[in-house]
């Protein structure tokens, strides 16, 4: 019984291949799903280790980011620059992390609940430093498509400036590669 | 420089997103790419850890398994039950991890073929769980598209039941769990 709820968690967690988001893969020209996102997030996270608060362990925020977009099977992503979709956002996620994370043993619904939680008050080094990969992947793809979704949806670069401020207080290094990225395709004017 | 070399390593990662596997995804009527492939099993070692080896350092196998494919970018994906091209595997994707591997800082460079090499000897607590993760997932997902790929590709019962020994010897509930799904799409005559 504890295996088959497990097991139905991981058959739900196969549809994270279907949400598309709004940024397009190097690769080819179509856009990201949320399952290869959160690969190249959590791979990222380890290769940029050390760039990490030096008390942020670093297996618990690969863990977090595993399970940090989930909630979208149920809620669906919300483009970072829609702002009537970011004012119900919050609303809908807990009740899809309630669902979802429902889905499995009692203690596991605890403990996934709580890391997403982590994740979304930001309080600690762990989450801050998976919000900072989950900010600057999607910037660097967009780099790497020449302006990418910025461009097609009218971005503007104070909205993108304002998404990386965390990146700042995380790790400067970090930061000023996202600046530079930024500055080359959304220049100031 | 150092950063560069680690983004150049995180752009080289995008790639795993158009790598096609044999399996299709349950979703969807496509087969499933190496970063999806990745993604789930990442998670879904973190869901079943408690019937990992009570030896064994879970946040270590899924770092292990973020990385186990990465070969593939060069060397592509073989297919299990292909007999011809897994001959020349071990040689290509030797070649592949130095070359991909190789575009990371030396000491990262060390660190991550170090785990690819130790996930491919199967001598330690971890690569077995990481294997048994990345045996299970494909044999879920046929038996949630009703057999998939084995009807596909006329795959036999006994191949099947060949790549699991290593699971029986993780642990029996996932072994059984396994062979639940293999006797009802590939009955034993």
């Amino acid at each position: 019984m504890r295996l088959e709820k497990q097991m139905d968690f991981i058959k739900k967690l196969d549809l994270m291949k279907t949400i598309t988001r709004r940024t397009k893969i190097v690769s080819s020209n179509r856009y990201e799903n949320d399952a290869e996102h959160t690969f190249h997030i959590a791979a990222m996270a380890y290769i940029l280790k050390e760039y990490a608060p030096e008390d942020c362990k670093i297996e618990k925020s690969i863990i977090m980011l595993l399970f940090h977009d989930v909630v979208e099977i149920e809620a669906g992503d919300t483009f970072a620059y829609d702002t009537q979709g970011n004012k119900t956002k919050e609303l809908r996620e807990q009740q899809a992390a309630h669902n979802l994370f429902g889905l499995l043993p009692e203690d596991q619904k605890e403990d996934i609940l709580n890391l997403w939680l982590e994740f979304e008050a930001q309080e600690t080094p762990e989450s801050q430093f998976a919000l900072a990969m989950d900010r600057l992947q999607p910037i660097y793809l967009n780099a790497l498509n020449c302006g990418g979704s910025w461009r097609e949806n009218n971005v503007e670069r104070e909205a993108v400036i304002n998404r990386i401020k965390g990146l700042r207080k995380v790790n400067l290094s970090l930061y000023n590669f996202a600046l530079k990225i930024i500055d080359e395709y959304l220049p100031a004017l």
